[in-house]
């Protein structure tokens, strides 16, 4: 059921400074920034070949990045998300299982225009998982 | 320089029950349990097709994943590992611009038999990275 690993999410608290070190001290192939205003972020996105890691800087208010980055001041690890054919039959299987999904439950349309949801942290062993239906 | 991603690794506190989660709820293709105790983790590995992530358990005493668990008790995203084709060339860039490579500078023998260094997570935006040379 589970198919790629789609993306790593880094949260960073300056996205020019970070995508500088990708870019210029590690030689990777690093996108312009992309302000994605509805979802809170600011993305530079970082071509691996194989899969991709984004690096996220908060934008404007209530940014679902800033809690996390006003406890992890210089950045952190903040989210996996692995692709799924059937999203809502990946929803059911980890509700049948006792995990809970984050929000109403209901797939939402996510950064890159495809329907997502989150599993919260807890029953995911502390790591915020993305599924994306791909 | 940068190559592929070649895993992201999650602690846990406890194996089974991740690894049933990725196995059972989420249809994942999941590996036997690895124990690896010259690296102080048992590991279980998630294949994704295209990348992998690597599910790790503290092994023996000084465990280098313990201190992690011990702050973060339901576990967490660990670090994430790039593939390299020089690795000693990667650490001189990072070395000049003022990255700080853990140890003693000189890659070591990691869990998949080939050459790896650790950057520190404060020049990294609080992310741990691994380099691997392929």
């Amino acid at each position: 059921m589970l198919d790629r690993l789609n993306h790593v999410a880094l949260a960073v608290p300056d996205l020019a400074a970070a995508a500088a070190r990708y870019r210029e001290t590690l030689g990777a192939t690093v996108s312009a920034p992309q302000p994605l205003p509805e979802h809170g972020v600011t993305v530079v996105f970082v071509d691996l070949g194989n899969s991709k890691v984004e690096l996220l800087e908060p934008l404007g208010e209530g940014s679902p990045i800033a809690a996390f980055l006003a406890k992890n001041p210089r950045g952190g690890m903040h989210h996996v998300c692995y692709e799924v054919s059937d999203i809502r039959a990946a929803r059911d299987r980890l509700l049948a299982s006792g995990a809970r999904v984050l929000g109403d439950g209901e797939p939402k349309i996510g950064a890159h225009g495809r329907p997502v949801l989150f599993v919260h942290p807890g029953d995911m062993f502390g790591t915020l998982t993305e599924l994306e239906e791909v």
